[in-house]
């Protein structure tokens, strides 16, 4: 079991992780934002299709994303929660987004975040994501 | 660390909850499905609001959709991934729902499902859960 100094340092380190990945939305910064995941990560993104079964498949997500959208995006994490053992990790919270797209509309939503960190090599990654709105039926 | 022999048997534990699971859903029995959840579970469902902040909260979405639904509920997941440690375990798959509202509408749709857990005096319960579908904007 760890001491509960050592759990504090390790939910720190996936804080400041969930802090960074905000980062790189808000700077548009792909190397920086891809650098968190597993190669292999599969993710359930805000956008069809149901499922990605890659980094580089979720990479080009947020290529196309941050192309349509004009100058830095706003984007803050509220309400986040994080659970951890020695190896394993989950965080989850609410995204705002608010920013420009380049056709000159204005984007205001919020969107809920699960992410799921696995330890391997001393290095945190993500090893799944999910994304979404709720649905309107 | 654990061995591998008890990952494997630990493995099965999540396995089988996520099956017991989808059985109260099909059965629509609303206390097998509580049994899994924390009491402070927050839960990103399928539809709004954003967040739901409660197990009792959550219980209510269950009953307004087993009541809205005619016999029982056709539901399978598939393509289940888990990962875990000791204490804590995700698990994420595509749930396919099939059955028949109570106007007679068939429905027929596919969710995406992370499920967090967290073991506590030797039980796994969920503390997070999100369910969505891809947005269509």
């Amino acid at each position: 079991m760890a001491t509960p100094l050592k759990r504090v340092t390790e939910e720190s380190a996936i804080r400041e992780r969930v802090e960074s990945l905000a980062r790189a939305i808000r700077e548009k910064d792909v190397d920086a934002l891809m650098a968190h995941y597993a190669p292999d990560v599969v993710v359930y993104d805000l956008m069809p299709p149901l499922d990605v079964q890659s980094a580089a498949d979720y990479r080009k997500n947020f290529e196309r994303w941050f192309s349509s959208m004009s100058g830095p995006i706003d984007y803050e994490m509220n309400d986040l929660r994080i659970s951890m053992s020695e190896s394993h990790a989950f965080s989850h919270g609410l995204g705002h987004v608010k920013g420009a797209r380049k056709n000159g509309e204005r984007v205001d939503y919020w969107v809920r975040v699960t992410t799921c960190f696995q330890k391997a090599n001393g290095q945190w990654l993500i090893g799944h994501e999910h994304v979404s709105m709720p649905a309107t039926m």
